[in-house]
């Protein structure tokens, strides 16, 4: 049960943007942008920074429903996804991407965790300006998502299923503010 | 310096919004609503938990903008702002702004900090849904703001004089997103 009168059944921030929809307009709106508008990261690179950063905030919804759309996105190499879950250093995703996963991770702790150090790392890898932004304001925004979703208590489906399903509705549709007619 | 090459000389989140407007205008609209848009809390509360969470998360952009603008907003009691953001258990806000800011405090840390017991002395000082629901959000949204400064190392004045200014302007114009010719 989530700590406030949110629709039943709903799970995640879905329920909590029906409760206020004033303030889902813009958190929607920022989703959209961040994970979907254009970038130097893939969508693929975006939703897979969004579920590491949410399974060290350990929010099981974002961490499962992101992982889900990167999955999707990452079509023939989904297992990647995984392994990067488990054990991000040892997985096979390229230096870049290991470096920006690892400002992420410093993100996910505290905003002054980023060295100069990790910055020249990245950069030394290939990513420039717009890829250290992307990858630290989503790592960010994760951090305040995670935090909504878990600090209301707001429902947490257990099935894998729930998640493959959400994960190929954010791939097809984006962040669409839902609608209380249409809410599950 | 920042970590990008951001415009220079421009304080904090201001400067990570012109280097992408495409992001700020939801982190801006985000920002309006939730610190000046309807609300139970009024706004010196609301501006009060912002400087709450960010003196936590260690964000001395954040916590002294947002410390400037609830002292404007507070008045005659604007000591208040100072008093909580020294010893929130000991300062003389109400017992229900101690319980929100307690779940603030508990958001600060994870969202799954807060407890049924944190928010069943929310409700018994007198809290409401909403007054919960606001809490935790604009606790989550400086958790992302704080990171986001902070993460990219964007300026930060150490002059009070820069905040007072902040503060003020703030409190009469909200949160507009800054314009390239305009931007100081």
């Amino acid at each position: 049960m989530a700590y406030i009168q949110v629709p039943e059944g709903v799970p995640g921030i879905r329920s909590l943007v029906l409760f206020r929809p004033e303030t889902g307009k813009p958190l929607y709106e920022l989703a959209q942008v961040l994970l979907r508008g254009p970038s130097p990261l893939t969508e693929a690179e975006r939703e897979l920074i969004a579920a590491y950063v949410s399974g060290r905030n350990d929010c099981l919804f974002c961490r499962n429903s992101h992982a889900a759309a990167a999955r999707c996105l990452y079509g023939e190499d989904k297992n990647l996804v995984d392994e990067v879950l488990k054990d991000m250093n040892h997985s096979p995703v390229s230096d870049k991407m290991k470096a920006l996963l690892n400002i992420a991770g410093k993100v996910q702790v505290l905003g002054k965790e980023v060295t100069p150090e990790d910055i020249a790392a990245a950069r030394l890898s290939g990513a420039g300006d717009r890829e250290i932004h992307d990858t630290v304001l989503i790592a960010a925004t994760f951090c305040m998502f995670n935090r909504y979703v878990d600090g209301l208590a707001s429902f947490t489906p257990m099935d894998a299923s729930a998640y493959e399903e959400m994960g190929k509705r954010m791939t097809e549709k984006g962040y669409v503010l839902p609608q209380p007619q249409n809410n599950k």
